[in-house]
């Protein structure tokens, strides 16, 4: 019986005239786009030209919202009420349904991005503020949230679609935490350690951290990262090990 | 046999700390609402309180998209592409049509702001543009047209619903463009001039310009400003006298 | 002997089409302007239109810079590298600094804004980042510091000419913050209370707590509010009062 | 006798999280660096890092204001009121001045960018409202050029220090325009033939039209271009071949 698993990478993030990532090649690579929706990358423009070439390459289209903040990238922590909070999601994902039903594809998946993820993973309640207004919009939307987080937690008890993510280039603490960047092995460069230690994680049905510890989760999706210049190498090293090792790769 | 008419002002125009107009007054005499979607006024939070209290009061919720120019509350012309034209309607549509979900309600209508419209008005290709991207979105939107204009042709060629607008306080030369401020008669300030004008157009089934010339045209939506301190009253007493001239006011 | 002090209010806090406050009444009551540089509030226009009155009304001009966060108003905490604090602080008030010597004026004070005031109060470190970027650019400003905070603490460090600053309207712990907005007493709203209280303080030589207990501290100017319906009155007759008190108001 | 000639290039046109161009190397060649203040591109770190590396290779620091539009680049024509450009212009050199103090630099020039640009070497009146803005700040500010535009008449009709600018890749016009772009020649990319056609030029004493027309105007500066692959290699070669035939390359 076939094993598949999807690949998802963050895509659409120039604005205006500047670019970043190599997103046409990396569109090749994955099987989930997180395209940012305007807030803290992406414009109208962008957003619909990656998400036409995603729908061309069969790639399932998700909506990336984040903090509205370009300069930051959406990485800085901005302290926002429970409506804001809300309002903020409503607003991005109903922008990318548009832009995504104006090329003729659809929004299948919602993914936080950058500082709004990483407080929404330590916080049940903001996790729950993010995830209830997407699903008050689009109820059938697949929450895409880091496994063994706040986010999960959350995605379980609305009892929604949801999908388990985790690192491809990342080392986990036995709380399933990322381990530090700047600590020894904290980041895995060589796509064939990555792959291994994936398709080990697959097999064992969780997160194998650091210690070697197995932190049992749903592993649905793995997060490849689309910038830097080795990012496509990475990627695409790591998907010609995942299918030798047997699995298929499409969205979940 | 009732008449019936719509009366409609733009809304949700403040933006973050800053407010604009008496919404909540005016809410209680429109039929119909253009909520500005965060591009030229507006943010996430302001659509979403106004389109609740419209969503409560029964007026229809209307997208209202202009340029992306805060500074300049959309009203200086930006040389864009179709594309970008094109993007821009897309998006601030889809937030809006997301936004009232969200509340309950739904995105009946559609109106361009400011520059956008003053453009849109006077160029059919760009009209056109604008148009078909909301209706690639969402179909069933009623397009609202200033009457006798590019936006009416464009309107009536893609055999969509519209509805023909005019001003409530604006006279008109003969070829329906509005007489320019500061000529004497261009801006009407008494809502009993006003309301005995509008009647006269709405029996004689057209615009009836200064000089008496009567321009044939489908009047269904008369706009009303929202803002400066007599905006209110002289939406009070306008609807008053329709009232009283056996006109029922509601939502085209 | 003449006793002087200075009233000190936030202006042009307007933007593009929106306005805040009634900065012309303000102008007449205050002795220094704290004029937003166009991040949280303001803009270009807005800042010269300003400083050009507080000019004709000698009205000591303040560069007020705070967070770039104009739907937020600078009242959201945003965490800053010590280099962005640095860069975002010299900009704005290079910025005001240009636009003072535009209308033949020139920049005479700097007060931090918002979330950035509220942090460099309690943060020495962030503080002295601020005010020796402000200094590097402007030797001879004179900083508006919260009296016994952090902010005052550092401006006695650097050696640079500074004025101490209190509430005209709000009372305060024994460790001189303010008491929490919604309790009892916490914000004076009565013109003849707050000036028999600003008296009582500068006699006192100090900050007199809810308590009754004396913070000594160095009073130099006093905080007025500049929005909502009662900031003017309450202006005025704070002004009153103190000049009926024997105190001349001027800048310091 | 020494012969001299300046070359620039536009510089920290980053914003944020995004890169453009190849300010390190260009700093190498050029001895002129316009500046983006933040409207068009760059952030008051960019600016800094920029700035702070200028310096360290002896480059002249100049500002170069555009219109507030990131996602256009400032290069959509946008339009402003006279006192709006004023202030724009204001704004940004002061910004730009407080920024180039604070890294130990001055600002020497000011260049006007994008659509600014174009529209002011078009009209007489807006050249001059920007002009004057800017020396009414700073009075010894150069103000860099288009040869034979409305710029350099109304540089000349103010009395102040001023540079002459031509392009290194662009063809001209017999009315000193430039040949569009997609015409055959309009732009040179090889930087031999650059260089002996801009050697020609300031022989001639003027620009030499792609008719062989020589349009006599004083050069003081070749604007190279920062963007594109090409960008340091042509910089690169050009500067070489100029030095070849004698001349000094260093800021007028």
């Amino acid at each position: 019986m076939a094993k598949t698993i999807d690949l998802n990478a963050d895509m659409g993030e120039g604005f205006g005239p500047w670019k970043m990532g190599n997103d046409a090649a990396l569109l090749d690579v994955v099987s989930s786009a997180n395209i940012a929706c305007g807030f803290h990358a992406g414009d109208a423009d962008t957003m619909a030209q990656t998400m036409q070439v995603a729908l061309e390459k069969g790639v399932g289209i998700g909506a990336h919202p984040g903090f509205a903040d370009l300069q930051g990238f959406g990485r800085r922590r901005i302290a926002l009420s429970d409506a804001e909070l809300a309002h903020m999601v409503t607003y991005q994902l109903g922008a990318a349904a548009a832009m995504a039903r104006s090329v003729g594809g659809e929004v299948r998946h919602l993914k936080l991005h950058g500082a709004l993820a990483n407080m929404a993973s330590e916080s049940e309640a903001m996790a729950r503020v993010c995830y209830e207004a997407a699903l008050k919009v689009q109820p059938d939307i697949i929450l895409m949230v880091l496994t063994a987080t706040a986010m999960e937690a959350v995605a379980k008890d609305l009892g929604c679609a949801w999908a388990g993510e985790i690192f491809a280039d990342r080392a986990y603490n036995d709380d399933a935490t990322l381990v530090t960047r700047g600590t020894p092995g904290a980041v895995i460069t060589d796509p064939d350690v990555a792959a291994v230690r994936i398709v080990a994680m697959l097999e064992a049905g969780g997160i194998i951290a650091q210690s070697g510890k197995v932190i049992p989760c749903q592993i649905d999706t793995i997060c490849l990262h689309g910038d830097g210049e080795s990012a496509v190498p990475m990627a695409r090293g790591l998907r010609a090990k995942l299918e030798l090792s047997g699995y298929d790769i499409h969205a979940f």
